[in-house]
């Protein structure tokens, strides 16, 4: 190694290595070079039921995926509020809040949330157990915790449970103080750094797909918070569906990037071997390697 | 310890513990308590000579502190072309990329550089030696660094030498491929997650004090990455100063959290007890540890 680091933590670092992934060769393709070589099995495809259309006023159209595996009671209250109608009678953006969050909900807080809401769901801030299929990356965690990848997400993990993590784009549920967990009528994106001391404070339970620069581009509120502090700032949600609700020519479609190619990608994104670099991370954040998304290739 | 991680990394952190600080006490404030009884000996003023003032075309205001003990060269180079009028003669917003960078600089790249400029500084990757008076993080990194502060700034060091790490609200120098390492004549802001890749391949120059929801909420360009593909898209820097060379009375003053204070606060935010929180992170990315700053109060 060629920049050594301090004993105590070369040490973490040896012990860490011992429980994941490689690094990437000598000759490493680049991250780009990785994801254009992926073969078509490495593309998971992302389900139309998971997928949450949304767009706000102005034509700004966010498209998201839930979390069902990690939040299935918040995931079945979102889908509850969409078939409902829920979110474009009462959803307005009213938080932009600098380097953390992007929030949209009530600003009424007095809209009555349909009965088949389930008001504090226990899961979403973590599940049981180990994470399937889970493939952990080799660096450490400042927050220490295991982190990697499974089923196309970032995950993290102490080995007794695991659970998303608060990186760029994840899609989280608004609360008041414990013990509320939120109902998923008022919901917040990750924008800036991750502020992951909101892991298993704040239950997570999707991410955005495509269109985030429609929320992270918008002028942050200048009230406590990052609120919007007068009413004709606040920015409407006029329409939230799923893609299975569409019929099947309109359903958008996306796929993630999983298996070998999302490992080599990791690698090579942590030990940058093309031009532009001088030094090699040898490391890299969670955040900073969210599975590559892609629209679904047309059919040739 | 209630949440026990995977044996390698408790191992690790036990590891890292040992070489910096202690953890938050059991009843310990929220950190904006810990800021609110900061004394003023911990508050150190931002010298007048580091401070820059840019003004973008719409009435943006940025103020950005300049790091002389991390990129000597970088900064003279700075200070040359503020002293010669090049950046309100020559720079616009040129590329605005999600989740990452907002640069400015001369879109022609034929402005002629002052000859007062060196070209290919040698410092602003990194710095030799241990860093003084710093105060280490007992979390780790990702990137294989040990991090903390020094001297009102967030530093990452390997044992030989140290450096700025890339976080939201850092000053780089754009460069064009190795071995340029930049005039100063290209800048940018880091938005977004910290890609901190690239620390030690860029020159890393100073951070933003005040004003980042100028450049972070911008819309984002659309050709390859985020340059705005259309000419009137650009934000021109319409001016360029130095908050010395202003009269006394219209210097504006800031102060960065250090010492104790700055110690304390960071172990409070790794270990949220306030009333929100229902279980604490235990650790903290140095990028969401940035030094507290605010404008030096009025005498009373």
């Amino acid at each position: 190694m060629k920049h050594p680091i301090v004993p105590a933590l070369a040490a973490c670092l040896t012990a860490a290595a011992a429980i994941a992934q490689p690094a990437a060769p000598a000759a490493a393709p680049s991250p780009g070079e990785v994801i254009a070589a992926a073969p078509a099995a490495d593309w998971q495809a992302i389900p139309a039921a998971d997928i949450l259309l949304l767009e706000f006023a102005g034509n700004r159209r966010v498209v998201l995926q839930l979390a069902p595996a990690f939040a299935p009671t918040h995931v079945a209250n979102i889908r509850a509020l969409v078939k409902d109608g829920w979110f474009p009678r009462h959803a307005q953006i009213v938080r932009v809040q600098e380097n953390y969050v992007v929030q949209w909900g009530d600003p009424t807080e007095k809209a009555p949330i349909p009965a088949a809401i389930v008001a504090r769901p226990a899961d979403g801030y973590e599940q049981p157990g180990k994470p399937a299929n889970f493939t952990a990356l080799p660096w450490p965690d400042a927050y220490g915790a295991v982190v990697g990848h499974a089923g196309g997400w970032p995950v993290a993990t102490d080995g007794q449970a695991h659970w998303l993590p608060h990186c760029p784009g994840m899609l989280g549920v608004g609360r008041n103080m414990a013990p509320d967990t939120g109902t998923g009528a008022e919901l917040y994106v990750v924008i800036g750094h991750g502020p992951r001391h909101l892991d298993r404070n704040i239950a997570l339970v999707g991410r955005v797909l495509e269109g985030i620069e429609h929320l992270s581009a918008l002028p942050r509120g200048t009230a406590a918070l990052g609120m919007y502090d007068r009413p004709e700032q606040r920015i409407p949600l006029v329409s939230a569906r799923l893609a299975a609700d569409l019929p099947p020519a309109e359903q958008p479609r996306f796929q993630v990037l999983v298996g070998q190619s999302l490992a080599t990608w990791a690698g090579v994104r942590a030990n940058r071997r093309d031009a532009f670099f001088n030094r090699p991370a040898g490391g890299a954040d969670i955040c900073n390697l969210m599975p590559p998304l892609r629209r679904t290739p047309q059919a040739k």
